[in-house]
């Protein structure tokens, strides 16, 4: 997994001068006097005025782009009317586009796709509702939906600062698993109203992929949906990283040699993706698990006004640990950390058992300094592309949904959800296993098509698949 | 304009065979038998039981057809899973896919597209809400919403049903303007929650069109969402109608040398497409417009149940005409029928005045067959592609989206529906302007783009357009 390399960068500035002017010379003269290596100079719009264009360049020191920053500025027979790096460019206009399936070339195709041919196609799903799969885009769209108070970790940003993350999220469903996704960003915090909202949507939609809102409103919103509608519906924060979280764990213990069922694990940070992780794992198997939050040890023994941490309480922690998770750390196999930065201290590494495995996913600063743990721990991963072993949710979420479309699941129930996860695990073969190698890369295709092969496997089996579906329109 | 030849057709039989059957030969045979010319026959699927094939074809005899349906259903050693025909076959699988502006094709390109890149144009968006026109799919985007109970005909046929006609309306969108739009098909007809969702799902989108929402709710819907958003909305049934029939009336008119103040004008079916035709016509210049509904000529002297029926009498019939269709087509010049097949008689338009223009929008089946009124008028159009002069929205709504979207306009107003209409007539030039050629073809590219310069132009002169957008991002 190659990391950003921040060494040399890409910047764009969009200038705008009158006809005759000197003034784009000028310009590259500045910035190829700083150092900066002039890519392309791009042509944006011309008018009876101006000309704007964007000078795109490369270069190698931060230092040398404040300079060239300050010094264009200051040149005159212009405007600058922007600079743009890379990242920000790549997101101009946005990431996501629609397309037709067929060209629309004459009247004789729009008398068919349209008026008055359409009018038939109409009539059979109004006839049998099960046809919207065959003849509509259904069968394969997913809404990525949020309200955007719980976007990265950037908190409540609101639904329009959410769409670059909801736009990202469609088209990466697209670029691996084919699937037709749209950001559909709410502008509503209001429980019992997103509801309404995702029920009243979902016509359009083959499954819901709830994303990035708020903690304790997500449980209720997808409890309610899930019940309530007859596809899929899916939190990725929640689930796509507890089925990611524990693919990689598994793959750590068969490093470690340790079997799930015997093992000490203990997941910091017990809010909505602590939580689901933690019920995945005692749903793979394990038994000695225990939640930490700011105040200690989760144990039934203590009352909590969070509902979903009482909940917690009586399925973890069956020996009734109490205190910090410096003490419960003590003789741990495992420690998940989803909580913040400087979370786990070195001593507490060291507490651990022998072989020790630590996750410490809190982005973009990891609960420990890798460097710092790696020399301690036997298996280290994060959320970071920069580290070995990144747990990353794309590993995940476009496959499940690839498989769920494809045998027409009404849901992803925890059997499709725990055969994702040992899906993405068996990409690598035992042979290669090793301590930083037991994440599968993303653009691996085999993570996709496993994940598909055993969530449809899982959903058949566990009789939430439309088969029908499958068989016809494949 | 062509129309759909309806002579030869193709079909395709999908059959369901095991392996080493001779099925599909005998398949072939019966087909051919009947005259069917075998096009192609297509791999679909093939398990450890069954393969499952394609065979399309082309047929002449409506009579073969229904022959090689019996023949092909008996014949044993497989099965028949289905048969298409082509405008089936067309829908299959959905019209709409999503796409990437820019492949993702490094973990690099992941982390600018997605996270941790993507964070700081979230944090831009943040500080500037306006920067959401700038970095995401905002600036070109339209939401086809419809709640599918008025669809095409068809009435109340329900969201996945309607689904066939908002997907094709999004690809049409695509494939004549560059619009990225979407299909959101509600699974609700309550005013007040269609009106909370699209206020909700706004964010996401530059552009709301209504569709095929039954009246009166249309009206409350539509006045409301453009009072309390600032993206256009536009109702395409009432306004797209509107201003492509005016189009064709101001170019109607140029061929009979009449001016739109001094002729009389029928409008019969006074329905939500009735009143803004009518009104766009008033806005154009229009004085003497009657009205006619089920119970004849509305007049400001009568009282009304339905509240836009009294509105709609206080604004035409100057001269408080009463009567039948009948009685005041006495004289008229100009007649639009947005009603029922058959509401215009032959001896109605015997009494027109001289050079009568009679659109007969009535669909499929038009007010009056064109082939019997054609000797009696001097223009003639329909909604049918199959007759010249067809009054088509698609001539209309991609283009007038095209231009509020590349002016960030924040509302469609009456002036710029006013210019798209001149817009579509001003194709045609007056020099080639006929009885039977008054709408442009829409496969004519100079159609979307007169229209969105003459929107751009109203928008900016009326003050609705964020002219920074345009100049920024263009």
């Amino acid at each position: 997994m190659s990391s950003i390399d921040l060494k040399q960068f890409s910047l764009t500035i969009r200038v705008q001068y009158p006809h005759e002017s000197t003034y784009l010379g000028d310009m590259v003269q500045v910035i190829e006097c700083y150092g900066g290596e002039i890519s392309v100079v791009e042509h944006v719009v011309e008018t009876a005025e101006h000309i704007t264009k964007d000078i795109v360049f490369k270069l190698d020191d931060s230092t040398a782009r404040k300079l060239i920053e300050k010094n264009t500025l200051q040149l005159t027979g212009g405007t600058v009317m922007k600079i743009m790096d890379e990242v920000m460019k790549m997101h101009v206009g946005g990431k996501l586009e629609t397309g037709l399936k067929n060209p629309i070339r004459s009247m004789e195709d729009l008398s068919k796709v349209y008026t008055p041919g359409v009018a038939k196609v109409c009539q059979a799903i109004a006839a049998d509702q099960d046809k919207a799969y065959e003849y509509t885009i259904k069968k394969n769209s997913v809404a990525v939906v949020s309200d955007g108070t719980a976007v990265l970790g950037l908190g409540d940003i609101g639904p329009k600062a959410a769409m670059p993350v909801m736009e990202g999220k469609a088209v990466l469903f697209k670029q691996f698993a084919d699937v037709d996704a749209f950001p559909i960003c709410l502008d509503t915090k209001d429980t019992e109203e997103i509801i309404a909202i995702v029920k009243a949507i979902a016509p359009t939609f083959g499954g819901i992929n709830l994303e990035d809102i708020s903690s304790p409103r997500c449980f209720e919103i997808e409890a309610r949906l899930k019940q309530e509608l007859d596809i899929p519906v899916f939190h990725d924060d929640q689930h796509g990283t507890a089925i990611v979280v524990l693919a990689g764990i598994l793959n750590a213990l068969r490093v470690c040699r340790k079997d799930i069922k015997n093992v000490k694990i203990v997941v910091n940070g017990i809010g909505a993706a602590g939580i689901a992780v933690s019920k995945m794992l005692l749903h793979a198997g394990a038994v000695n698990l225990i939640g930490v939050d700011r105040q200690g040890a989760i144990n039934r023994a203590v009352h909590y006004d969070k509902p979903h941490w009482s909940e917690f309480a009586l399925i973890t922690n069956p020996h009734l640990e109490m205190g910090s998770l410096s003490e419960v750390i003590q003789g741990a196999d495992v420690f998940i950390g989803l909580s913040a930065p400087g979370a786990l201290k070195l001593g507490d590494v060291k507490r651990m058992a022998a072989d020790p495995i630590v996750f410490a996913m809190a982005n973009p600063t990891p609960e420990i300094d890798p460097e710092i743990a790696g020399p301690y721990v036997k298996v280290m991963a994060t959320g970071r592309s920069d580290f070995p072993n990144q747990i990353n949710n794309v590993l995940c979420f476009p496959g499940i949904f690839r498989g769920a479309l494809d045998c027409g699941a009404t849901e992803i129930n925890e059997d499709m959800k725990l055969a994702a996860a040992e899906a993405i695990s068996s990409v690598i073969d035992v042979s290669d296993l090793h301590e930083t190698y037991i994440m599968p890369n993303a653009f691996d295709p085999r993570v996709v098509e496993r994940i598909r092969e055993a969530v449809i496997r899982a959903a058949l089996k566990s009789g939430v698949a439309r088969i029908g579906a499958l068989m016809e329109t494949n």
